[in-house]
């Protein structure tokens, strides 16, 4: 970005690609486009991102060199991916490379989506794709062979199990580095739960002491610069709201590696309401698998029936809430999230060798009935500095009443998640859903089914909206 | 975009989508995209774009209602049409009404041209894109029979025979409210180089008066509002250099029935370095015909060879210079650029039938050589409020000479475009290429070869640079 007075002088006008060098011994250069301003800079100088300030070891002042230069090559591989052809590894290995360094526009990548998207990748293609991915940032390189990891695809409103597995996982001894993302379409990801008890924006260095101090972490994945073409990409397909396959195949993976895992333990929920049907769930399954059997760690998936939210509260402070209740063995916690976390966790005990086959379940019941999981949960809140404090909800509230008594036949996953958006979440980390009643569950005219939390009172109003206009609790 | 502290209080977000709607008793309304700023606009104020404005007629301090609102559905057809399936006109008539509110982003608009480009579109579709192109703006409602129009593909340098046509049509009694583009990918466009001697951005109504006193325009077609999609989505074309044939076609319709013509002549240049090869103007002339006929118009497509670029300049100013040499019968005025301008005239001529086939070329010849077409351009300028004398140039330029004696072999008409850009255009109106031989012309050692142009000394540094690492004259 320049002052548009320099950017006259110099004849460089917005839009404009540049190649940017710095003037050492061994110079680094990274070609990326030209925005201007009207003021803020100042003449002969020029503002960068701090990704471009990070790949070329910028100091503030120093002189570079800056020139004009020709759009990418890679944007010829990214036409020939839409028209349906195959990439190379070295195309792929470029694309990435010129989305990490800003050469290539957030169009251009919605471009690359949609290729994906219309035309799927091959196995060859899937692997290439990981590595590009893995290779465009850090990784953090442990040597344990006991580092473990779990993934959910995502798609089920309240499904918090990370932090619970984690607990019970590391309080058995696993070492587990969990990096989460923040919420895509979701109402909350793992990362905004947490941040709402404890900080988790990490440096890869201050990541390292915390899982060496308590042998695991609940952190930001986006903070630690692991993988930072798939921040970009998802950051774009959020917006066009297209998932392509080998993009989330490569996502999963490439974060897994980074993070040295050797047990990947992958969640795929299927049913009504959630991401994919049971079939796309098995494919994906099919070839999570052989990417582990490329990369040589081992990936088990577990395809989850799930028709509707897991645990009761649909945000990340009330998602935090129940998952606290949950490891502290509190009376009324969410027996469900409870039921799930503990399948989960026996599972990755049972891969890592820890206890033989079909006793994982009761290992990991009796670490949180014992209270040592929620014992290693705190361990792990205060090493990153934060407090296993319930965290403050919503004072807009709303309840919204049962208009009969009956059976509560169906709630619908999508539209409860849409509803907890609709009244703030993720960035309003006090709003959400607080569902008070299940699937099967008998209730009363007037009997209160959900309550409503936001941080104003318009968001507090269209959720209302929003949820008069679906009705997601079906009677 | 509204004040961030504003923002907070609503519990709105960038990126949010919002609805505006006005207060009055037949309230208008629209869905955009928010952007949070931090100062500038003031607390419980929004600002809006002017596009905006003048859909729901705006004035400032005026109340209105904001409310969040939905992704539209839009986003699933542009999906749709991305996964190979066919569009219903309603469908297209939604993207594109969605696509002029603002209500998709960039990156969709990409995903709808990477649909556009990977499938194509049958003839029912690209006469709906045409449709609703055409009624997402305002049209110019001429009633006389005699309405003509031009159009060019584009591709070739210096090619800049529109204003010549012009003035030889509407010296002869036809009508020719002629609204041009900027350039998209080339040195100049024809807007560009009208506006180094008269201003080109008017109001519809100003337009008319025009028309109405010089019998023609040459006008920039961007300014009126005439087809406000069609501009998002050129813009986002560029950006991702994919040219949708579809697209291509109903841009150019819709402008042509937008501005009322009856008649219309569209030059498909061929060859070399040309956007499109032979097979493919030909298949172009046969779905502009079939459109022609669906439409009601005649509508003819010559297809015509071009191996190098057409006249001597390339650039705003330079091939303004051209121009006016060619119409004012200067000696040393480039005969090709005349006598391509002389052939299409007379085609236009013949077609409406103010004179019988085959004699077409000759009236327009006479109209060039009795003084009377630059008389009409006079006048047409005049009408602009503009003055038909020799725009200035760069002042910043060098000379590039043979660097051998013999016969000029090629010269590459897409490098010698570039390297016009490079030099600053379209932007720098006064930058370009001046060409002092073409092709079979014999030149000894150190005779000038080319002239480079720029309005700044790296600008024109960056142009030698890329002369010399591509000699786009062989020898």
């Amino acid at each position: 970005m320049l002052n548009r007075k320099t950017a006259e002088q110099l004849g460089v006008h917005s839009g404009d690609r540049v190649t940017i060098k710095t003037l050492s011994k061994n110079p680094k250069q990274i070609a990326t486009l030209v925005d201007t301003i009207e003021s803020g800079i100042r003449h002969d100088h020029i503002s960068v991102s701090s990704e471009i300030k990070k790949i070329l070891s910028l100091r503030e002042n120093q002189t570079i060199d800056v020139s004009f230069s020709v759009p990418p090559i890679s944007v010829s591989y990214i036409k020939k991916k839409l028209m349906g052809e195959k990439l190379t590894s070295i195309e792929i290995r470029q694309i990435i490379e010129d989305i990490v360094s800003n050469t290539l526009s957030e169009p251009e990548v919605a471009v690359f989506i949609s290729g994906m998207y219309k035309n799927g990748m091959v196995f060859e293609e899937t692997v290439a794709l990981v590595n590009a991915i893995l290779y465009s940032g850090e990784t953090l390189g442990l040597k344990n062979k006991f580092v473990v990891d779990k993934h959910c695809i995502g798609g089920i409103a309240g499904n918090r199990t990370t932090p619970i597995v984690v607990a019970i996982c590391a309080a058995n001894g696993l070492i587990m580095p969990k990096t989460s993302s923040r919420a895509i379409t979701s109402a909350a990801g793992t990362a905004d739960c947490i941040e709402t008890i404890a900080p988790v924006e990490f440096s890869m260095e201050k990541l390292k002491k915390i899982v060496k101090k308590a042998g695991a972490c609940l952190t930001w994945g986006g903070a630690l610069g692991m993988v930072p073409a798939d921040s970009i990409i998802i950051k774009v397909e959020k917006m066009l709201k297209l998932d392509p396959e080998a993009q989330l195949l490569a996502s999963i993976m490439s974060k897994k590696l980074a993070a040295s895992s050797k047990y990947i333990l992958i969640d795929i929920p299927y049913g009504n309401g959630a991401k994919v049907t049971k079939s796309r769930g098995l494919r994906l399954k099919k070839k999570f698998e052989k990417l582990g059997m490329h990369f040589k760690v081992k990936v088990k998936c577990v395809l989850t029936r799930t028709d509707e939210p897991i645990g009761n509260g649909v945000g990340p402070a009330l998602e935090m809430i129940d998952v606290m209740k949950v490891l502290n063995n509190k009376k009324e916690s969410p027996k469900d999230l409870e039921d799930k976390s503990v399948y989960l966790a026996g599972l990755i005990l049972e891969m890592t060798g820890k206890i033989k086959k079909g006793k994982g379940a009761k290992l990991a019941r009796e670490t949180l009935a014992s209270g040592a999981a929620w014992k290693k949960f705190g361990e792990i809140i205060k090493a990153q500095k934060g407090k296993t404090k319930d965290p403050t909800v919503g004072k807009y509230t709303h309840d919204v009443c049962a208009p009969k008594s009956g059976k509560i036949k169906t709630i619908d996953n999508k539209q409860i998640n849409y509803l907890a958006r609709v009244a703030g979440c993720p960035l309003d980390k006090k709003s959400g859903v607080y569902l008070h009643h299940h699937v099967n569950d008998k209730v009363k005219n007037c009997d209160v089914l959900l309550t409503i939390y936001a941080e104003s009172k318009p968001r507090l109003e269209e959720a209302l909206k929003y949820y008069e206009s679906t009705h997601p609790i079906k009677i």
